[in-house]
């Protein structure tokens, strides 16, 4: 079980080639991009990636950080700033030993990098579960993009693989329902629940919404809930809005 | 104290400046280039080292390797093949916590990286006293020069100085005969063995010289000598010559 490396809005190829090329070198291959400023393919970044894009499984391009998501149990966000958000932080090496443990219980791991000059919007760091700081020199530490890829993936090939307990057919059921829930499924409260509270004025102004909803995330991506809780947790939804037929759309 | 990063007839412009940058990212801001096919200074270097180049001391660039190293006392030789040379063989973090511990001593320590395509010739290594193996995936291994840089300089950084004992007046005059010769030293001892052994018909034909040379180079590096110790050298070569003039250059 290998990590995947998500690039939100990436603008220059080189940095696209080079983040290949690192987490090639790391033994990661799976490359996900949102909607990358210069489209893709993108000739630039094959210049750059050494021939790692033809060893790895095609890209796959999104149109937003939800769905590139969307099968990934556990996200870990990249930014060089701690944002205003009560959630682990983590260095590239804690986080490593973190996602080998999650990974030897069967999780999909993600690690998020937002683009070159801005890094990750708020609302992207809302939607992971924890924040990666690299410790590097505080009087320069702007790192590349390929670069911050590196150390996260060089951090995860270091520590080599935990060894999960083996399964059989019985833990694995077991297993399976202790797992986070993917991204998706949490989206899709996410999404019910604005929707749900926008009808109920929970939102005084319109203006206050997005910033609203992501301290909601924020606090229920610390949940890691496992899918049963966020059917519970739509089961609430339902219970307080009265409304059965919606919640049956999970 | 910190180490210094030496290139070595590095080609493209954009790796020195990102060099640069990984190792200020990395607290380490002594850069020395050996013969860098573009000369010095390079646009493109200034333009890929995100101002790295101003929050350092000037970049130093040399003839040769060895002038390079002349104040070193310890150097570290970055390869992706092992050679055919018996040499201690770090990881980049073995190597880090090595050069802590030298630093601690007051050993000024050197990381020599050779060319983007060739990487560093067997007498550039056979100069150095140990080899970093950056362990990477086996099947795509090439790390690009900054990356390299930068993994090194990360490990270093990461483990943070480790304490020396606080030095008096005293102290500090008898670790000083316990450091390795700095690489001057060595050199010069080298070249006046070669010439001796050259004059004493040693190398059989003109072409077995420069090999023969990196194996006794590599030998004698093991031995990691104290000026001390070169001095006995120089001592063993004047008495075995019977030339006593030339034992007093050094």
């Amino acid at each position: 079980m290998k990590p995947v490396i998500v690039l939100v809005e990436p603008q220059m190829g080189e940095n696209i080639g080079a983040a290949a090329r690192a987490m090639l070198n790391c033994g990661i291959d799976e490359l996900r991009i949102v909607n990358p400023r210069d489209g893709w393919p993108n000739e630039r970044a094959d210049a750059m990636s050494s021939g790692a894009f033809e060893k790895m499984p095609p890209v796959k391009v999104y149109d937003t950080t939800a769905e590139a998501l969307a099968d990934c149990h556990y996200t870990y966000a990249t930014t060089a700033r701690i944002r205003d958000m009560i959630k682990p932080v983590l260095t590239a090496k804690e986080a490593a030993l973190d996602a080998r443990t999650r990974e030897s219980q069967g999780q999909k791991i993600a690690y998020l990098f937002g683009a070159e000059r801005a890094g990750l919007s708020n609302e992207d760091v809302a939607l992971s579960h924890a924040i990666i700081t690299i410790p590097v020199n505080p009087d320069f530490s702007s790192l590349n993009l390929g670069q911050g890829v590196l150390l996260c993936a060089y951090e995860w090939f270091q520590i080599g693989a935990v060894k999960g307990v083996p399964r059989t057919s019985t833990t694995e059921l077991v297993a399976e329902t202790e797992l986070p829930a993917p991204h998706a499924e949490l989206n899709n409260l996410y999404n019910r629940l604005e929707e749900e509270l926008r009808a109920g004025h929970f939102f005084r102004t319109q203006e206050m919404q997005p910033g609203v909803m992501r301290n909601l995330k924020n606090m229920l991506s610390r949940a890691e809930m496992t899918s049963q809780e966020v059917n519970t947790f739509h089961g609430i939804i339902t219970a307080l809005t009265g409304k059965k037929n919606k919640g049956e759309q999970n």
